[in-house]
Formats: C-alpha cells, sequence, structure tokens
C-alpha cells in the first residue's frame, strides 16, 4: 500500500497538486498520463531515456490489419486521444472494435505521423469479446436518437465522452473558483416542502405503503413518510439563503427538477444547477461581477485543459466556436449589462422599425422576454453575453428586493447567444416588512415562509446569489445543439432509461 | 472586473493554486483570510508593517462592555473562529448577539491573549438587527432536539457551522483524491427505473396532474410522466458501471434516498454517497486498496486543515478522538483484512466462551452480521477500522462477482469503530452468462437488466467499486453521535422540515 507502483513515475502532476505523496498513485496510469510521460528521445547532453515496460488496459477503437504488423487505436476514456499500438498481426486474433484488452510493452516516442507515443506490444490478453456483428456502436455516423435509445452505450463514441470529460472539467473549474472565493460547498435538500418557483411543476415524492395515494394530497395527511407532502427541489436558493446568513458564502452543485411538458432543446426534466449565495452583497451588480468572473474563470480553463474534447465536440465548426469562446472569456472586454427597460425599448424599436413582422409577440414593458426577445438581444444587439437586469417586479418571484423605483426589483439574466438564458439571480429582499408582504401579496402562505422571514428578523443581512443550468453551460461552451446530449443519462417527459 | 479591490492583498492563498490571478478576488476578504494575514509586529531588519484598513462583515457572537471600550466578537462563518472587534463603548448601541453589523476599522496583531489578531473599530453600521430577548440562538446550550426544530438557524451555532464547513473540506479532498487519480466526476441519475439494492425501499416520484395515483402505479401505465414508474435513486452503482465501460474511472458525489422505518443514530432518509466505480480491477483487494488510500487521505486533509472545526465537534472528548484518527490515518499500518468465514469464527469463539450471552443473535456462518456483532469486530477483536471480505452470495446482491470456491462472491465491508458498516463495495459480476443467472435466480426481470447485460456482452471488463456514506464519513470523523447532526437539513421518517 502506498508503494510506487510498477508505472506510477508516468504519471504527470503538478508538484503542487494537494495530494501527499509526489508521484506514487493507487491505480496504474491511464492513457492520458502514458501519453504525456517524458519523451523517449535523446536530449542533448542527456543519457537516451530508456523506453518503458507498460501495461494498458482500455478497448479497441479500430484496428488496421497488415501481413506482418497491425495497429489498434486503443482508449481508456480519459482522453479524447487514443494510443496506438503496434502488434504484431499474429497476436491480432479475436480483436475488433469494442473489445476490451490489457496489453503489455513498451512505450515509447512514435516514429510515424499522427500520434506523438506508440506502444509496441509484447503481450495482448483479451478480456472481453465483442460480436463486430452484433456491436450497436458501429463505427458509422449513428444518429442522435439511435444514441439515446442506447444511452447505456453512448459514452462508447467520441463525442459522448468528450462531454463527460467536458463536464468533470468544468465542475471542477467551476468548484476551485468558488473554493477560491471563500465559498463552502453545502449539500441542501432534495426533497423539499418548498417550491421555490412557484411554478407548479414540482414531483411530488411518496413512499409506497405508507403515503395515501397522490392524488389525495391536497391536504397533509399523517400518513405521508415525511409527515407532509414532499417534493423534489426545483431550486436550492432558500435552503441556501439560509445557510448563507450564517456561513456567508456557500454554494452547491445539485440536481433540480421540473415536470416540464415543454420539448425543447434546452429543458431537462432533470438537470444540475451551480447556485451561489453570499451575504453582503451591496446591488445587483455585486452578483453579476461574480456570474462573470466565475463563468470567465471556467471558460479559460476549459479552453487550457479541454481543448482536445471542446474539438471533438466543436467538429466542423470549431474554428467559428473557439473565436466566440475566446471572445466571451476576454477580460479585458466586460460583458454588456443593460436594464430590462433599455432591453425593451430596443426590442420595440426594432420591432416598430422592422418591414416584416420579426416577433411572433410584440414587445412591451410589463411583458416577460420570450425566447425569440432574448436570443435577438444576446445575438443581433449585442452579439455576446449580456446582463439584462431590474425587471418589473410582476415578473420575477416574491422573494427579488424591491428596487428604489417601486416597480422593479434587484434581478438579472444573463442571456448569450444561441441558447438565451444561462443564469439568473438576483438580490433577495432583506426587510422583514417588505418580504413579508410580498409573500402575502404572491398569494402564499405565511406560515409556510415563517422559517424564511425569520432569516430576516434575527440578524438578517443584504445578500444575493444566483444559479447556473449546468447542462446549458456545457452547452453554450460546446455548442451541442439539443441539451439532451449534455449530460450522460437524460430524463425529458416520456423518457427515463437505465 | 478582475481588479484588485481594496482589500485582496490579505487574501492569503498557496501560490500553485489552480486560479488565474495570483491575489485579486472578486469578493473582500473573509474573517479566516484576515486572521492569516501577515503579522503587524516588526520583522528583524524590515519596516515596520502598517496595520491596514479593512471592513469586515459579519454578526456579533457575544460582547464585552466596559466603560470606555468594548470587545465584540465577531463571526462570519468562514472559520471557528472569531475575530475580536475593539469598540468605542458609544458606538455599541443595539449590538446584540446575533447582529449583523459592517465594521471598518484597523487591522493588527492583538496586545491582548486569547487571540493573534484584533480589529480596532472606527465605523459600526448594524445590518441587521435581533432582538435579544425573542433570537432562538441564545448563548446558553441548547439540546439537539431544539436546534432540529430550529433547523434554518442552527447552523449559527458553532458546533453546526463547524460541521458544514468539515463537510465542505472533506468533498474537497475526496475530490482531489480522486481526481488525481484519473476518476472523472460523472453525474449519475436522481430519478429511476431501477432499485439497485432490491430493499423495496425506494421512494416513488410522480408529476400531479400527469401520473395515474401512486396506488395504482404496479402496472406501468402510459400516463406517467416518463412513461414508467419513476423511483428515487438508491445507489448509483449501476450507472457509474455503464460509465465506467467507456470511461474506465468514474465517481459521482450523489444524493440517495432510502424510505427507512428505523430511527437510528446511523440512518437518514436523503443522504450522500461518494460512489466510484473503475475498470480493470484484478481482485477485491484492488478495490479496498482505494477505499483505504482515499479514506486516509481525507483523514490526514482533515488533521491538516480541520483542525479548528474537529476540536469543536470533539468537544471534552478531543484528546481521545484525535488519538483515534491518528492511528487509522497511519500509513504504515495497513487496516486489517479478513474473511467473513474469519470474522464468524472469531465471532463464534467468542460467542461460545463468554458466559453471559453477548449479542442478541447467536453469529453462524451464512448469517449477516448483525450491528452489534459489527461493533464487536471493530471495536473489541480490532480497535480499529477493518475490512471484512467474502461474505455469502446468499447475503449479497446479484450483481457481485462469485468467487471460485462456488459459495462467496468478492466483496467487503469497512467496518469502524464507533459505527459499524462505513463502506461497502465489490467487485462486479462481470462474466455475461454467469450474471445472467444471477439475474433469474434473483426473481428479477431479465427486460428490466437487458442493458446491464449489454455492459458484459460488448467488450466487458473486470471492474468493481465501492460507496461511501458521507454522513457516515464525517459523524465517524467528528464523533459526532447522531446523524441527524451530519447534514444541514435532515430528512427522516416524519421530519422534513423547509
Amino acid at each position: 500500500m502506498f508503494s510506487r507502483r510498477l508505472f506510477s513515475s508516468y504519471n504527470p502532476r503538478c508538484s503542487c497538486l494537494p495530494h501527499r505523496r509526489s508521484y506514487a498513485t493507487t491505480l496504474p496510469p491511464t492513457i492520458k498520463q502514458l501519453l504525456a510521460s517524458p519523451s523517449t528521445k535523446q536530449q542533448d547532453g542527456q543519457a537516451k531515456p530508456q523506453p518503458q515496460k507498460v501495461e494498458v488496459t482500455g478497448w479497441v477503437r479500430s484496428i488496421r490489419r497488415h501481413a506482418r504488423i497491425s495497429f489498434a487505436m486503443i482508449t481508456d476514456g480519459s482522453t479524447e486521444k487514443n494510443l496506438q499500438a503496434v502488434v504484431d498481426t499474429k497476436l491480432t486474433k479475436g480483436l475488433t472494435n469494442g473489445v476490451s484488452v490489457r496489453l503489455t510493452g513498451t512505450l515509447s516516442d512514435s516514429p510515424g505521423p499522427g500520434q506523438d507515443k506508440e506502444l509496441v506490444v509484447e503481450n495482448v490478453e483479451c478480456l472481453g469479446e465483442c460480436d463486430p456483428e452484433e456491436y450497436p456502436i458501429q463505427k458509422k455516423a449513428l444518429t442522435v436518437d439511435y444514441l439515446r435509445d442506447h444511452c447505456h452505450l453512448r459514452t462508447r463514441t467520441a463525442e459522448n465522452a468528450s462531454m463527460v470529460r467536458l463536464r468533470h472539467t468544468t465542475l471542477k473549474s467551476l468548484q476551485d473558483y468558488f473554493d477560491n472565493e471563500g465559498f463552502c460547498y453545502a449539500h441542501t435538500p432534495i426533497t423539499t416542502a418548498n417550491d421555490c418557483e412557484g411554478a407548479g411543476e414540482a414531483f411530488l415524492v411518496t413512499a409506497p405503503g405508507i403515503d395515501e395515494p397522490a392524488s389525495s394530497t391536497s391536504s397533509p395527511a399523517p400518513s405521508h413518510f415525511f409527515g407532509r407532502p414532499a417534493y423534489l427541489t426545483v431550486s436550492s436558493q432558500l435552503h441556501l439563503e439560509a445557510l448563507a446568513s450564517s456561513i456567508s458564502r456557500v454554494y452547491t452543485i445539485s440536481p433540480a427538477f421540473r415536470a416540464e411538458r415543454s420539448h425543447t432543446g434546452r429543458h431537462l426534466a432533470e438537470f444540475w444547477m451551480l447556485e451561489a449565495e453570499w451575504a453582503f452583497t451591496r446591488n445587483v451588480d455585486d452578483v453579476c461581477d461574480v456570474v462573470e468572473d466565475s463563468l470567465k474563470f471556467a471558460l479559460e480553463k476549459a479552453s487550457e485543459n479541454s481543448k482536445g474534447d471542446l474539438n471533438v465536440l466543436w467538429g466542423p465548426d470549431a474554428t467559428e466556436k473557439l473565436k466566440i469562446l475566446e471572445s466571451a472569456k476576454d477580460e479585458a472586454k466586460k460583458w454588456t449589462r443593460m436594464s430590462y427597460t433599455e432591453a425593451v425599448k430596443e426590442l420595440e424599436t426594432f420591432y416598430a422599425q422592422a418591414k416584416n413582422k420579426p416577433f411572433e409577440i410584440e414587445p412591451k414593458w410589463g411583458r416577460s422576454l420570450g425566447s425569440e426577445h432574448e436570443r435577438w438581444i444576446a445575438e443581433e444587439l449585442v452579439d455576446g453575453p449580456v446582463f439584462v437586469k431590474d425587471y418589473p417586479e410582476t415578473l420575477k418571484p416574491f422573494y427579488m428586493r424591491a428596487n428604489e423605483d417601486g416597480n422593479t426589483v434587484g434581478c438579472f439574466d444573463l442571456l448569450v447567444p444561441g441558447l438565451g438564458e444561462l443564469v439568473g439571480g438576483s438580490v433577495r429582499e432583506e426587510r422583514y416588512d417588505v418580504l413579508k408582504k410580498k409573500v402575502e401579496d404572491a398569494g402564499l402562505k405565511l406560515e409556510d415562509y415563517d422559517w424564511y422571514l425569520d432569516l430576516r428578523k434575527y440578524g438578517g443581512a443584504p445578500h444575493g446569489g444566483f444559479g447556473v443550468g449546468f447542462e446549458r453551460l456545457v452547452k453554450w461552451m460546446s455548442g451541442v445543439e439539443n441539451i439532451r446530449e449534455c449530460i450522460p443519462m437524460p430524463r425529458w417527459q416520456g423518457r427515463m432509461l437505465l
């Protein structure tokens, strides 16, 4: 235990990583680590490095057979790159696309073009067969619908595997950002009695054999498992507010659920949200600052560490999509901020001057911005990410802080090209009396919000926060068309495989 | 944006942290960061550092008033330590326990005992009042039951705030460990058609207005929101197995749900689990190695970075509890491993020789280990963490790999003193025919496990994994008596506040 394993010296690692041992790991190196190992070419004035004996495990992605030697491309999912294995053709029996193998051999710089390193194989162990006729993941292009139907196998395709890795690195960079800013990662409840957005799209949770049938839950019956009706969370915000009133800075990455009836390319019934909430904000721009800073950080990290995966996902549009990402993450170019009122004025002017009706719904102060309006603002008016702030109070939930003007609230939506709303946030109403009136005006029961009002009653502090849909973020970064390809195992109305 | 803010030079940070800017942050420094700022004492041969003007936000934890000056202890939840604020008594009007404040002043080394630094206050801004008579979080000792009833305020106590921070740092060190070992953090579904453990304790999820009443869901009706009955996940394992068959190494930190009817100190209806799964394991000891290594890493990081919070949680038993932690994390002392068969032999011998019946249930090969047996093994026999391996096949789920002996499976439970089972894991049955027979023998429907069998049919690889209950882990580390204090907002039968 803790001893250096055979191949551990291949494990490339920043010496400052928060790991106690400098090189030794418990597990053998991945293909990503092997590909990053030092060159075996002779360096000036140094002894020629010896190619090292390594063991590689993974799956055959393709194989080219020649009379004497064959070339198998091996993947283990650790990187978008394959490792080229040079194998005596006599040893390749049974090696077809999808087979899992354990190979031993020597790793050295590749003399051929197309890859830096190759494995000259001495021994092949076939671990799991894969009938080339029957295998559902054939090498030809497979439709997204077909792959959704084969959800359990679809991460075997390059695109879906790249998405899983992009999620991982994006998650990590966001966590690094918030940890670094002194935020505490807190787990908020998934089952809850509250419906934060009040949209009536919450799923109900029951315990078979204990709860009454779902149809009779309109009045809480003592037979509920939790003693009252339980719903799946639609947002962790209210719970985070409770924690922010003692821990100051908190965030969570939590699943959220909406029984959405709409089948769009940007809605899921189950999705993940990063939500941050912190005390002692001064205004809504404070909240926008953290949003912009954290997302630019994530974009920068992705362009540093996930270029390979992004290229796989970008496909033929890579050049253009890289430009969009580079432009969005530019520190010198602050994202546009405008008020809802300004945005509506622009929309109205455009609508009035257009020859053909450019929108289904005429923009007007006091009306919601539709997807068509949001995209026009981000794509045509601004051509980049844009914060639209200070919406009319009537359009937004009760917890947003009333502005001095008496008819707007201190909130924002971040709109981005190709997607629309990516982030929503606000400063929260911290004034007890104002909030109490807003709860009543919204037709909510005061007793359900007793605890929420308590947060203002006892040492309440100005605070704010936001939520970013994680799948929307990776959709934006990757340019993937439908959000159903942005999560490994998507759920939407009528669809729940596995 | 991105400019250095007023106080950003106070922000202490390892220069190797994966953050692009070396010091500037978006937000002002926390009390934790201020307390870690450089000393204002003169160093040999250097100019005397000037005390810096800072702004501090937080809550008054206590205040001692004297005729001329007063001492207020300020917390912002970033650390278990308070910042002592030295305030002109004339400015302290309204400053009572729980009030939120913004203070400006100079931070310098404290001349008094008990703290390194203090804030000499120039200006006090009271942000939120807190009626000292009514405030539910009085300074006297409050019972755990009272605090559970005031769940939204309980992180204002030192113990509950320390638990939130301990969770954060433990989560972070576990993530660092797995990231470092080449694992990919993947989000697995929360709503699922599968009941991994088959224990019949899964919650049902319905969409009001779409689904049939819960009582009629025994046969899937087309009116289900997802087209079939949906449950809350009890384990992410099967989904992780699908991902591990392409990404090789995956882990998740996911909520899990059991409609537990038992009211013990170590069960919750909603809890968090870290589950890891990886391909190309050779045997169950490979899995134990990763468990031991990752947990020792988390213990070591906690003893480095969370000593203050652990001391708060340990209370008067700190010395003894530190010893237990130090012993468990000792790299040189490998955790005991024994087979179920050996463990039962020890239990039988002890049972036979004891004068008074030491267990409620007589231990016998083929029977489950009860909590009383598990704790005896960990506390009396071993006095430390112990892996019990290779349980009888009849006691374990269908997916565990059959051993060569024909009656046990390649699995383990990690038992720890004071708690019992902390981790469970196994190598999984990767042989298609063996697994198919096991599904049938378990009385499960083959068509429900088609996709799971596919993972073995097409390039299946030997693999294994484990799950650690996150609340159990922090309970073990902190020595906190009941698991309901190990999660900010606990849920159990009959209880779901907020």
